[in-house]
């Protein structure tokens, strides 16, 4: 069993960070989002136009895990995070009887 | 081409509707979301935990269909709707050359 | 495995309702209530303070279960919701190695 | 085709920003608001009485397009940015049948 | 001289509102935006994309008569409005010297 | 004719800001404050109590000239400025016929 | 001594109301307005443009009475107030020794 | 011991209230806050200027009392509470060793 | 004649603040805090759980003396104040006739 | 007799804080969050998934002694508090007569 979560990231970067840690942390950030998405556990994301900001749908095996995943983001501390449980809609038509 | 939109929409139906013409409208409400389904242009639907909620991901090929889409709900007078525009995430494993 | 949510509840009854009807709802209510702690998915309930509000832990098999637990409950309809996901403190004494 | 989109920007520069890094940026900024326009993306464009601040209309090939602009201006970094996507209003005297 | 404003007019109409009243109303209210705009005093409108809502530019020869033009509207009552004023944009392409 | 506006600014200033500067920032503003009211461009300004803001009503041949005014302000970089466009009460014993 | 208060009203009638009883009213507010500014204690009154609203200044005796002055107004029940006390600005024209 | 709370609370009576139930109400709310001052558990009250609100301190035996205090008041069901615990001030004058 | 005043106060020091200068701001706070006590102009304070955070009542002379008494507070620079004017409560046990 | 709690608790620690003092100070929480829960005052804590944050119950002898432990916490100044007092639920199974 896995659960479904609605999560939005909004980074926002301190403008005195030095260039080259700035540099290194979004191209680490990168990294662990393919990451993430190759262990099957993060089946979207886009991008918000306009924001330097993220709309992901995770399907984790807990709430534990989903913890440790969005800890692990190396610009979480730069990182504010929304997460919303999901549940299956009953007008979706994949879920109709 | 199309656009993609993240829509979220929240239900709130007045107590004092009359409650053969709310079960109508529930049903007619469904019978559209399968129908904007079928049509192709409404990939993603959830339903929020807990809220009378759907988020929901629409791939469109205007700003004046995506309206009269979600005008056409039957539900539409008593939906709070937030639109936000979507855009290829940099990090999406897809999108990697 | 079960997954952990802090819902917070607060009731908002319209002042029109019926009398007898109020009674039922409030009298279901609490009956429904009482019954999903005895299925053990509720195990944390609070009344907060000057409010018609409750806080509450479940603890549940799946985020499908929560909403269709949440939304048994017959006052729902009157009921805003808000649900936060849980997971394990670093610093909760019965979790440390 | 193309899609149209309301954005208003916030610009806050930090107050211990170089002073010299400064007047470059906002030159820079200005050069590339005045290149947008030229590209024909960009039909209008007003300063916010009191704010610096700007609310605009953009008309963009593609949602990725409008990021790509947005995200493309000097002052990005510092820019709040509020997306709005606009259709075509019914009674707007240049729509009517 | 006249002055330049931003509107944005957010429509709700009461549920319960008589069908035969709404409808007069709306139509009203069209004919009333459509002579706004043949007065020259209303050079932009557009739909915000999922609400009943209209961001519009007004230019009107002064503030008592913006307030007669908005408070004319037949749906006045039921429209929460939010006023901007606008001023030339220092990077506008047409103002440049 | 001219254009009446009330102004609320809430000035906040770096607490690392040099006291040197600081203190000439500070005379400058009142100094630029006298010369405006002389101006006869601001009829009315009074001191939020408790607040380090300042609830203001200015009478201005235009909008753009009251954007220049409020930016000539030598806090201008440190005040959140909200501007509310006024018009003649109907109430106004001054204004009955 | 009298003390000085900004104070904004946001008046709500509701769509329900009866029309002649709004009419009632809506003429007792104006006479109870201008009765007040007659007897000296309301300055200044303006229309916010684009909102059924008054921001005026009151200079009372106390507190108490600026309560029952406001309390006395006849559409008091459907009004919004905000009340802001005022102090001399340091940097009012008027004010410098 | 006992526990000190400061309480505001804001009453809203539906407008269309039998205005007897009406009347009846707020005599017995009044009637309610004059027996709790008499046990002792309500050191301070006052008017809030403006609206129709009340801003207590409450001492009271325990939280449970005090929700019991606070929901027995008749207009409970009318009134928007917002409880705030306090403490000992370390600046009180009557607080120095 | 005095006026009375209901004043919440949250103190928030910047983590840079030079030690031994926040040492002295903080006793020089508490020196005039008692000061202003004993001058009879503050006759209720408390701490808010978990806040660095004051509620206090003031009973002052008029609005100019009550904004020197707060900006005359040595940690006024780093505080945000939140004034409400209060009147005699209509169901206070001790304004009763 | 002790009092119930339920606190939330932000931490937000600034990104240039020196590294060193960081890991003491994280660590100095840990302990003093342990070495409470052992003092028996602190029930229940969870981690909020996706954020620095913690939920908890406390149960303490008195509001000065709430007060005193949170503010005792050495990441206290990064953190932000939200306290909401508790009562017994009167649908708690537990609290059946």
């Amino acid at each position: 069993m896995t659960v479904l979560f609605h999560v939005r990231m909004d980074v926002s970067l301190p403008h005195d960070l030095d260039p080259h840690r700035r540099t290194e942390l979004v191209q680490a950030e990168k990294d662990r989002m393919l990451e993430l998405q190759n262990l099957g556990v993060w089946p979207h994301l886009w991008r918000v136009v306009g924001h330097n900001s993220t709309i992901a749908v995770l399907d984790v095996p807990s709430n534990d895990e989903l913890h440790a995943f969005l800890s692990s983001l190396p610009l979480w501390e730069f990182t504010r995070v929304e997460v919303t449980p999901l549940a299956t809609h009953p007008s979706d038509v994949d879920a109709q009887p």
